[in-house]
């Protein structure tokens, strides 16, 4: 007899089946045991009466159960459960694995433990259907990427992650040892998929990303996952945002549409869009701040934290958009490839899209004349050996281009609504953690 | 005026159309100058009449053309290209971007340089319409396996490289300094997967993997890219290489639909499959080929490259499959986690999927019992405490499983007949380069 999966149980009513899953919770009444039993669908109630065997069975462990289906009555329905109008009166139990006694609750609707707690049990903690939540709507996110740049003409690529020198500022990068020499671990995917633009024109790539940032923040991790694209033969950096917004509008669509339980879990909307989303010059943004809230940040070279998350609320307020691009950054806040402004070269034809008051994607137009570029390297104190293939993709013809890169993570968080990046992160590294807490000792040694 | 892609012009007969992308050649018949332009959708022949400033073109050269698609005569249709029956006439050019002289020919059908100049130059010869079609493939080979495994109820994850400890053989990983601790680049996703069908019961994951091995050889880059699977609850191993025929079988079929153009630049033909992928154990293969070629490697614990190819030649002359399974390793080549054959626990409940010649696939059950599990850890020398965060989804109840990875760069040089995995990678990394040729006086260092 084949599997039945959880979910399918409501539609064979006075049928045999036979399932496959985790114990997610137990509640023994006596003669009469209920489980609620887990598998990749959801969960389904099942029943034994008078079963010794099931006296024993305690949460997380895997079993497999052969029963019939039954339509509970209506006063038992439960209206929580996608299988609530049935269970399964089992008829016989096989034990296929065992589980230690659980560190805490994992029965209830939410895990109330702390996050280092949350990842310390990281390999139990995921099965908690609200942490799966955040992972299915992270693989709808980056299937709508995936979907949307398709549709807009671009191929995906492959890159390494493997580079034979930093190229993004020094001090933020992990050091290999490469046989014997150093090499580094990549910053972001961007001098490669620059080049891939003389290829294909327009590429896209799910690249890891390496940030070896002292500090711990809520919305940091050392190791994220771009999603990052490129297109050449563009006539203005508008047609990148163009596309971002495209893409956006497109997976919220996808996960409005595939994951209404996965929201429901976090009562998270999807942020509300105008019909375009509002673009504003950094200066503008900082007038515009200075006016609503009398602080002066009109000569700062950046939006601070506060600064993102005021102008957001400016732009749902105005526009009735939770998200808003701001352009314009300053020269000197950006890095050495980025498209000067023809009109004020102070300034750059770059833009961060924000939303929900965190930057959610970065971007620019890129310098594609070649003797310009190796200008930028040199000005922006790199050695142009350390940039040869780069180099050499300008140096034999690119058509004006850019691109963007967004945040799998962030993207995720501000979506469901989460507090922290590592939620948003299977096994998320930072400077005190990989998979387990590093160890105190060796921590010291670094200062 | 919209942007017209060499593809659509025989679309537009008549039609005044823009044209932008690079000039791939360019023939000078004095008063008359032919060029190939190249775009992401193709070439197509433009043509200038007394027009000073097409002489300056040159190849590479980014431009932009505005002009009318004429139909050519009869007699001079170019069959080899899909745009052969039209032309532009060219009225007005804009140079976007100059290039370099070139160090080769990149018009000719093939780019006749060796490999080292093929990498040297890689931002320019990835250019090329042959060596686009490699990736153009490796494209569809990725989108099919994504497409065939959520077919199959699989949910896809996205798992870190940067690793606590080294888990997998100790000399060929890569060391890195994380926070003036040690850190290892993952040399699979394979725990990490394991863990995650705890959750998730079947997931994949598109993982970069990474192998320091100090040799140079012309199937082993050191950062590849891993299709990983891994499945729970299944009843046999025999269920995992159900689950591979399945996906080599979507993969083929949307190769061949998708990319009929770039398998002619290779005369490539899609391996041959027999109704059923043969299953062959390790030990019946060594007998196999022992009668065939009288070599006797029948207690040898693998199969060696020579074996590995005759026996694909057996499977192709007796099944009429160009792949074969080859199953039941012995337990001491196959990592501590691989499940043992319970009729015989000197061999384990493994295979590898051999194609062409050279192994595509490797793949195992698991052991799922955390008691074993422990043991085989110490057993094959490693220490509990470096796999704590995997133990961890044991002892908490896992299901019996299995998985597999499938190499990107070994099936799409396999199918397309390459030589080198190198030419499979766009930027392959090996002992002696990354991008560039490392410097020789720092290589003789490693001695």
């Amino acid at each position: 007899m084949e599997r039945t999966l959880a979910i399918e149980t409501p539609q064979k009513i006075g049928e045999e089946v036979i399932l496959k899953g985790w114990v997610n919770t137990r509640r023994d009444h006596g003669k009469i045991i209920f489980i609620d039993l887990r598998d990749r669908s959801g969960l389904v109630q099942v029943v034994f009466v008078d079963a010794k065997e099931a006296k024993e069975l305690r949460p997380e462990w895997v079993v497999e159960i052969k029963g019939t289906v039954r339509k509970r009555p209506a006063n038992l329905v439960n209206p929580k459960l996608a299988t609530g109008t049935v269970e399964v009166a089992a008829k016989e139990l096989k034990v296929l694995a065992k589980a230690a006694e659980l560190p805490f609750d994992t029965g209830a609707a939410e895990l109330n433990v702390s996050l280092p707690t949350l990842l310390d049990y990281r390999s139990l903690s995921l099965r908690h259907p609200r942490q799966q939540a955040i992972f299915k709507v992270q693989e709808t996110i980056i299937e709508a990427f995936r979907e949307s740049l398709k549709g807009q003409g671009f191929t995906e690529i492959q890159v390494p992650t493997i580079v034979p020198s930093v190229t993004e500022g020094g001090a933020e990068v992990f050091k290999i040892k490469y046989f014997g020499r150093d090499a580094f671990l990549a910053q972001s995917p961007q001098l490669y998929k620059q080049i891939m633009v003389g290829v294909f024109e327009r590429v896209f790539t799910l690249a890891h990303a390496y940030r070896a940032e002292p500090s711990v923040t809520t919305r940091h991790i050392t190791e994220y996952l771009g999603l990052d694209a490129e297109m050449g033969f563009i006539d203005s950096f508008g047609e990148i945002m163009d596309v971002i917004e495209k893409v956006v509008r497109d997976t919220f669509a996808k996960v409005k549409k595939e994951n209404k339980v996965e929201l429901a879990f976090f009562d998270a909307t999807l942020p509300k869009l105008a019909e375009r989303i509002p673009r504003l010059k950094m200066r503008e943004a900082q007038e515009i701040i200075f006016k609503r809230t009398g602080r002066d940040h009109r000569q700062e070279p950046d939006l601070e934290p506060e600064d993102e998350r005021e102008i957001c609320r400016y732009a749902e307020e105005n526009y009735g958009s939770e998200l808003i691009f701001i352009t314009h950054y300053p020269t000197k806040k950006r890095p050495f490839y980025t498209y000067p402004d023809p009109e004020d070269p102070q300034y750059t034809c770059s833009f961060d899209l924000l939303g929900r008051g965190l930057e959610w994607v970065t971007g620019s137009q890129r310098i594609n004349d070649y003797e310009m570029l190796l200008e930028h390297v040199k000005k922006w104190g790199n050695k142009p050996k350390d940039f040869e293939i780069y180099l050499q993709a300008f140096k034999y013809g690119m058509p004006p281009e850019g691109g963007f890169c967004l945040g799998a993570e962030r993207m995720t968080m501000q979506i469901l609504g989460l507090e922290n990046i590592r939620e948003a992160s299977l096994f998320p590294r930072d400077m005190e953690r990989i998979d387990f807490r590093l160890p105190k000792k060796e921590a010291e040694e670094i200062k």
